[in-house]
């Protein structure tokens, strides 16, 4: 077992193993998890963290896959974060595009990682941002991060990103769809994917013709730009990295990233003490304290309000 | 606006009223709800629980309505608490079978209130114990709970009963429906109704084939019965009735009563407990604290489970 400085060290140097390593130690809330933490924090909030989300089968894994090609050519290290079960960089399904993980899987600039959407301490909401912050430490200049547009969690992790892109595909009905699932309002860019398809102007009007209502922008505020592309085949993509760089430069210029990057920590450390609490609350099962509590509320000499607050107040001795 | 005292005294009269309000008053989390639970308090612990689950269409609304019916003979004093979204009780549906829900309104020995399975503090785990404790002291003699056999929370409610009763219908595959749902642990009493359909016995035959399976209960243990009941007709009512007195009679016996409404209560605590903490905790957002803690971080000077600790400290401060 290495120690987790030394880790850390090799994480830095892009070895994949050692970045492997520590997303194990925080995902699975080894012994080390604070130590990693700690060595962690330091080294943090210099990547850039891309959301990608939309329905399956509107191309998110081909599209994360093109904009992982076009930010090599910048010579940018990337991060690679699918929490989506159907990925294929989850090892859900077979990709039939051209475009495949193999093409970056022996590329050392290149980390992907998968990420179960089950089974984890407190969830996704929970792992998901350890992982960001052990990618970030690693040195990756982005981290796109792909998530299914769908559940709630999956729509708390988009809220993770710096800059969250919505991906579409004409004649899926995604326009109503989308308005449905409220990605309308997490969007920051519009991908319209697979535009070599029938419907792809329609699919982007009608999104534009929803994005302008009831909107209320001033001048200097935002506007959530749409693009084509064809993701398969990389047309489109400089277009969205272009269209990434524009955000990221307008939310800097207005203190945008900052904000959201604090309300991401705040978000973070509420999620970690609300786990630990529960976690700690649940310990008391078996304890002598909460049956003696128990026994009093069933012998009518306490109401339980009183005893929750006996049990928090010996949370806090404790 | 009636002060707590003289609501208690009223609901202890029978009210409706004064009950309705009562149970409005936990529900909505109100600022006297520390005051009613106290006052509650030395009145609860008479009241026998009866839990009535299973899926939709196997007539548990006729079934309970019957049941008041039954109790009712007995000169009992009756509450319900209807949590099945599907039941007439809950408003949910119409009510096509021979008993109905109004054969019960003007009884002033009967208290009907239905509860939504949405939209409270906490959810149907945190409301439904504190309506059962308002209808305990407000002088019911029995309190029957129905719930789709269906949600985790609906189960978790049925685990709040003295007594599970679990309700099958000839024809629909509920043995193996029952299976998968796992409510064939949780069955006390189980009833097959619309016993006077085709394969009434079929069903019977085969929940009990599904019951002696893996069973190794010992001479003392409960043994489920399987009543055969037409609801809508009161057959096998009164069958019903004295198997739930058996069970009854039986946790008395052998201290089960105890330990479950201790364990009751030890739920209900921790329940109150944790949702009283993540407030707190939610409390803290705008927090200047926790707003130094999340700008530490996003400087990397903190990580977030040093800030994490942090939070709960203030906690204990607070």
């Amino acid at each position: 077992m290495q120690d987790v400085s030394s880790l850390v060290t090799q994480a830095r140097e892009g070895r994949p193993r050692a970045v492997a390593r520590l997303i194990s130690l925080v995902e699975g809330a080894a012994p080390q998890l604070r130590e990693v933490m700690a060595a962690l924090a330091p080294l943090t909030g210099n990547a850039y963290v891309v959301g990608l989300t939309g329905s399956p089968g509107v191309g998110k894994s081909t599209s994360t896959s093109a904009l992982v090609t076009a930010y090599r050519r910048q010579g940018k290290r990337v991060g690679v974060l699918a929490v989506d079960p159907s990925s294929p960089f989850s090892g859900g399904a077979l990709l039939g595009d051209r475009v495949r993980m193999s093409d970056h899987a022996s590329d050392p600039g290149v980390y992907i990682r998968s990420m179960a959407t089950r089974g984890h301490l407190g969830g996704l909401a929970w792992s998901a941002p350890q992982a960001i912050r052990v990618l970030d430490a690693a040195g990756c200049d982005v981290i796109l991060v792909e998530t299914v547009g769908v559940g709630q969690s999956e729509v708390e992790i988009a809220s993770q990103a710096d800059t969250s892109v919505v991906l579409l595909a004409p004649g899926m009905g995604d326009g109503i769809q989308a308005a449905k699932a409220g990605i309308l309002e997490i969007g920051d860019v519009y991908v319209v994917n697979k535009a070599d398809r029938d419907g792809a102007d329609a699919t982007a009007r009608e999104l534009n013709h929803m994005l302008s209502l009831g909107e209320s922008r001033g001048p200097g505020d935002w506007r959530p730009p749409i693009v084509k592309t064809v993701a398969a085949r990389g047309e489109g993509v400089d277009e969205v990295v272009e269209a990434l760089e524009k955000h990221r430069a307008w939310m800097e210029e207005h203190g945008v990233l900052a904000e959201r990057r604090l309300a991401r920590a705040s978000q973070e450390v509420e999620t970690i003490a609300v786990t630990a609490l529960r976690r700690r609350i649940g310990d008391l099962h078996g304890d002598r304290r909460l049956s003696a509590l128990a026994e009093r509320i069933v012998a009518g000499e306490l109401d339980p309000y009183v005893a929750a607050d006996s049990l928090i107040e010996g949370l806090k001795e404790s």
